[in-house]
């Protein structure tokens, strides 16, 4: 396994990253504190670069690289804010990004991805597929795999987002996160717990792709199978490092279904005003389904992305 | 004529209502800014208390009145965000506030204005029936109209957020609003040209309603007939007072057609991720389609409101 990111090493990534990414504002609603019963921060990455605190991460690994290491640029396979994110990093340090993606992937990240001036690689839409692909162009280019979350780097670059979450609201007693592959929420529990020790920190989870809930339970990585969730940043599953991260210092993933997401993304666009994308919303439907495990606490959410489909929206008749 | 506001009575105001509005942010995008060939700055009253800058005006009107003045409360007639506006700052004085609205009104404005505890009448929806049912319960209860913008002291409030953006953004070349009746345009010409007489001010209004532009050119007041524009906020004429202060302090009205508009929404959500309603997004259309007039300026844009129908997007396919 790799190496644990520290709080140190959160620092140095919230150091190297700063010219490149926004500290992103709190938001706060009188509307929605009021619905749940608790002081509700909402950290707004959806306003992020890219759209998304993927960002962070991408930036911090690109420029973690040796000038030797980056040379040949950077490689990924992934068909969401990632992909966006280090076509991002690599535009920013002025090398080469290679990104893998399934031919199905909606046109308008494909646009994202290669307006940020990556070479997109189109495979078939299987894991086999898009892993096959990678390799193919790692031997071919020389470029350095970047995993979207098993990544000591990427995952430093990650905690940052809680890191001046911590210092725009000191007082916080609770911080949730939305986890997927777990890159965020390991971010974020070793920023939080390397401040504050006493802080809880909660994942949120989309009961159709539970894997981190069931892996918590069982003490080892259990796979998500089928995701089937509309939360389409949080259909992977943990990886050995974040797994170990959540297993140490988080104190619950808790899950909620569809609809719950989907209300409390209807929510925060009505009552906020802002655009979150569904696994943003996660968070919030935690609270909104659990309103009586809470009452009275601050708490610090952070809003993961903004890439809503517009023409997409899941409240649509 | 009443009297005409000015920069002291738009500092009044300004203290009357802190306590119950909030000093909203302002955004900027890097993405828009390099579309518009500007330097833009979004002043978000979409996030201001009832989503819309109503908020200053209403509020302002409400505790402008003397405790006798009040004690039989507070009446309008509007289907809109001053409906809501007015029942919010009823609420915050704790007197009561009766709404006539039409009974084809959308039922979640019926929602709001009920949520802030408004007694609402409905009429038929014709501008006479309005009137009369307005006289009526005037007549009946005692209580004082608030007119939405031919007002004094709804003209002061509105002039509160400008007062803001000029001290978020100290140097602007130019601030733009967008045009209905006029209560919003009217204080933000005030209140520019009271802190800064350089400054050019530009409202902005829809083709399908252009009242504003055509009154300019006439030199007197042309209602407009059949508004047929999505900026349902945007369909009312200029009033005496509104005419007056517009003719004396902006520059120029520019007018946009509604796909202009709508493209220019859409660019908000997606790129700024915050949610807009149509009529806030009539400022951004009047500079994606004059690019080449504000080359390198420092532009500030009043975002009016957030209230868009989320079931009912205009780019729904």
């Amino acid at each position: 396994m790799q190496p644990i990111p520290s709080i140190e090493s959160i620092r140095e990534a919230a150091v190297r990253i700063k010219p490149y990414v926004h500290r992103t504002p709190v938001f706060t609603s009188v509307i929605v504190n009021g619905i749940c019963g608790a002081e509700l921060f909402f950290k707004a990455e959806n306003m992020q670069k890219v759209g998304a605190f993927k960002a962070r991460g991408a930036v911090n690994a690109v420029f973690s690289l040796s000038e030797k290491e980056v040379s040949y640029g950077v490689a990924t396979h992934s068909s969401g804010n990632h992909a966006a994110a280090l076509a991002y990093a690599a535009q920013c340090r002025g090398v080469k990004a290679y990104v893998v993606m399934p031919e199905n992937a909606p046109a308008v990240k494909k646009a994202a991805v290669a307006g940020y001036g990556a070479e997109i690689t189109y495979c078939a839409p299987t894991q086999q597929a898009r892993e096959e692909a990678l390799d193919n162009l790692v031997r071919h280019t020389g470029a350095v795999f970047i995993h979207p979350y098993d990544n000591f780097n990427v995952i430093s670059g990650q905690g940052t987002a809680a890191l001046e979450l911590m210092d725009q609201v000191p007082d916080l007693d609770t911080v949730l996160a939305p986890v997927g592959g777990g890159g965020l929420l390991s971010g974020t529990a070793l920023a939080v717990f390397g401040l504050n020790p006493a802080v809880d920190i909660i994942g949120a989870e989309p009961l159709e792709a539970d894997d981190a809930f069931r892996s918590l339970q069982a003490g080892k990585i259990i796979p998500v199978e089928k995701p089937n969730t509309i939360a389409d940043g949080l259909r992977t599953s943990l990886s050995e490092l974040t797994f170990h991260i959540i297993n140490t210092h988080v104190a619950a993933i808790k899950t909620v279904d569809e609809s719950a997401i989907i209300e409390a993304m209807r929510l925060i666009w009505e009552r906020m005003k802002i655009v979150v994308e569904p696994s943003a919303a996660v968070t919030l439907a935690v609270l909104l389904t659990r309103r009586e495990e809470l009452q009275g606490f601050k708490i610090g959410l952070i809003l993961s992305g903004g890439n809503a489909d517009l023409d997409n929206l899941p409240w649509r008749k």
